[in-house]
């Protein structure tokens, strides 16, 4: 890609981001009566459900506190965090400190879950809202919050289990998210303890999950990192190790472009577009069989909006990082794959849920699982990233 | 349909079950060595996974017992289903009596969840083991755990739940499950609880699920019978209601054709026929939503193997109890398509998981939630209630 083309990109994800993806959520998504936003959203915009999803609360107010923090300092978007941060304070937590996972309009309790991912996306919104604030209390609260993570994620704070202890197994899924958190922290408020567990975290990843002898990211491992033939070890999650390859790549970039990492990074890349990139339709697939064997998850060659997201990060960061021109066919691929099948011409922003060939499941745009972050980060990190290397 | 008609259709499920379906699984399932059923299997009847579904374990072995009972006193299937009951008693209970959901082949407990379906199923395989066998022992323990069975679903024995108490609902799957298995107990040693139980279950159908205003049966609902508006509380499962029209139109025949039960039953079809089948391609879908808004779960438009079973059952019995053509209609529009989309010419049995269109979306024909159950269920009802209708 010549300078001309790397500007137009950057233009073109900038105007998604500000024009198209950010007002379909914002305003109408702050509850300013409750607190926290109103994200369950129809094609259209209309409200499905007034409930919280507290994974999407963190999430959204992230999303708020980053764009004043590094797109510019409009006072919406401050308020707007300050209704999320808030809400996540005073109504998300229970009275052992454990966050809950689903809570209604006002905030009362609905769901607890067996995981720590509401805990994780509440440190980046607190350290991107104490960083946009200037609020001393909220970086207390999200390297105390942090710490906490850290305890999960090393054992030392224990989760009751789902599985009894037969077959123990460990996913990527830990080591990738406090990767992302820690290097969140770093970046807004800064953290001592974050550069030598990112580094701990990626060498659990390269030396337990990555298996260069059969070209594959593993979702999960038995605790010494080899393969659990069974129907759930063997399931792959491409879209996701794509996602943890762009972390890994990222911190190359923080690490002066650190070449093991960038082969790691595009190893990992390299090795789950081989695996999960649909040669029929084009996409990523949600699934795969390790040994190509059927999946039993039921969505598991559906195309969801966040594994296309995590790869258009991906391609464009190798390509970036690498000057590597097949990075960027690749990134062409996904970009023109994902903007032409999920992108919502009418009302703007992603649908979320194709079949795998292509052609629109369901169009809710938010709900449980789905709101304002894999798309509006994308959109973000591209922008960003783009213009850090087209400085000359 | 004329006597002619009907005996074709008789014949046909016969030789599905005996001649395709069973000799699919059978022998070859059979886990000498560990006891229990070796059931993960790809298309074509190769092992994907040594583990067992404790759910399909009792499954198995209520088939196998039932066709030693009913079709014919077969020896193999018999001792077939001796290995399920061994297995079961032995293997599947922790040391509090509570039955777990995934165990590996030799029986080393894998997860435990939190509600009581591994139990019926292990209910109806040790009453109809009980009948084969003749052994008074498995008669006690069948009618011990329908016991527990009835403490779970009265709330008396406690089961950890997953959700707060901030807005609590009620599935029908529990009134459904209980009168199933109280009439398959009735059905093979007799209890005498069955009867006013059954009642009572589908009172509580009756009064809280079925919306006659709106043409609806709801799969969950507040615990006054209000429907909860949001995203779950909307969701409905018309291949499961429809399987609780059957169970209760099979109520009505044990009851000399109650036309109160009658007219229930055919209500709760013609609602979710309404609701599930698909105008556009045929076949029942997994999921709607009350209001036609967005469903969330993912696989929501998908055809399963199991839908189509059960509306293949409850149209024929709509039809043998109603003479009403409409019905007849109706089933052979579910049955035309269900065997043409999703049997196995080349291996025999059903694909599982079809997309909406009605390509085959991954080819396992047995894994943690799909075994010789259903189908050969169907199969096997279908004959037999043929068979006794046809009777001069």
């Amino acid at each position: 890609m010549d300078q001309k083309q790397l500007q137009s990109l950057a233009d073109f994800y900038k105007k998604q981001l500000l024009e198209d993806t950010v007002p379909f959520w914002f305003p109408r998504s702050y509850d300013e009566e409750n607190g926290g936003y109103l994200l369950m959203r129809d094609a259209d915009g209309s409200l499905l459900d007034t409930d919280k999803a507290v994974w999407i609360q963190g999430r959204a107010c992230w999303l708020l506190a980053t764009l004043y923090n590094t797109v510019e300092p409009r006072q919406e978007w401050l308020d707007g965090a300050k209704l999320g941060y808030d809400f996540l304070l005073n109504k998300c937590f229970d009275e052992h400190g454990k966050m809950y996972f689903h809570v209604d309009q006002e905030g009362t309790p609905l769901r607890m879950r067996r995981y720590f991912f509401s805990e994780t996306f509440a440190v980046i919104a607190f350290a991107a809202y104490a960083k946009a604030s200037g609020d001393p209390q909220a970086a207390k609260n999200a390297r105390d919050l942090f710490g906490v993570c850290m305890e999960y994620a090393e054992g030392e704070r224990k989760i009751e289990p789902k599985f009894e202890n037969t077959r123990p197994t460990k996913g990527i899924g830990i080591p990738m998210i406090m990767i992302n958190t820690a290097q969140q922290l770093r970046e807004t408020i800064g953290d001592s303890r974050c550069d030598s567990a990112i580094e701990g975290w990626i060498k659990e990843i390269e030396t337990n999950f990555v298996k260069d002898d059969i070209r594959c990211v593993m979702e999960q491992v038995a605790l010494d990192g080899s393969i659990v033939d069974h129907i759930e070890g063997r399931t792959l999650n491409p879209g996701h190790a794509i996602e943890g390859a762009w972390f890994i790549l990222h911190e190359a970039l923080y690490r002066n472009k650190d070449p093991k990492l960038i082969d790691l990074g595009c190893r990992m890349l390299d090795y789950m577009w081989e695996r999960g990139w649909d040669k029929e339709h084009g996409g990523i697939l949600y699934f795969r069989d390790v040994y190509d064997k059927p999946v039993q998850e039921y969505w598991q060659d559906m195309k969801f909006w966040w594994p296309q997201n995590e790869t258009i990060i991906a391609t464009l960061l190798a390509y970036l990082v690498t000057k590597d021109e097949k990075y960027a066919e690749m990134h062409q691929q996904i970009h023109d794959y994902a903007y032409t099948h999920f992108h919502d011409k009418e009302h703007g922003e992603w649908f979320g849920y194709l079949h795998r060939d292509g052609k629109v499941a369901q169009p809710a745009k938010g709900n449980l699982f789905k709101g304002p972050f894999h798309l509006p980060r994308q959109e973000w990190y591209c922008w960003m990233t783009l213009t850090k290397f087209m400085k000359p």
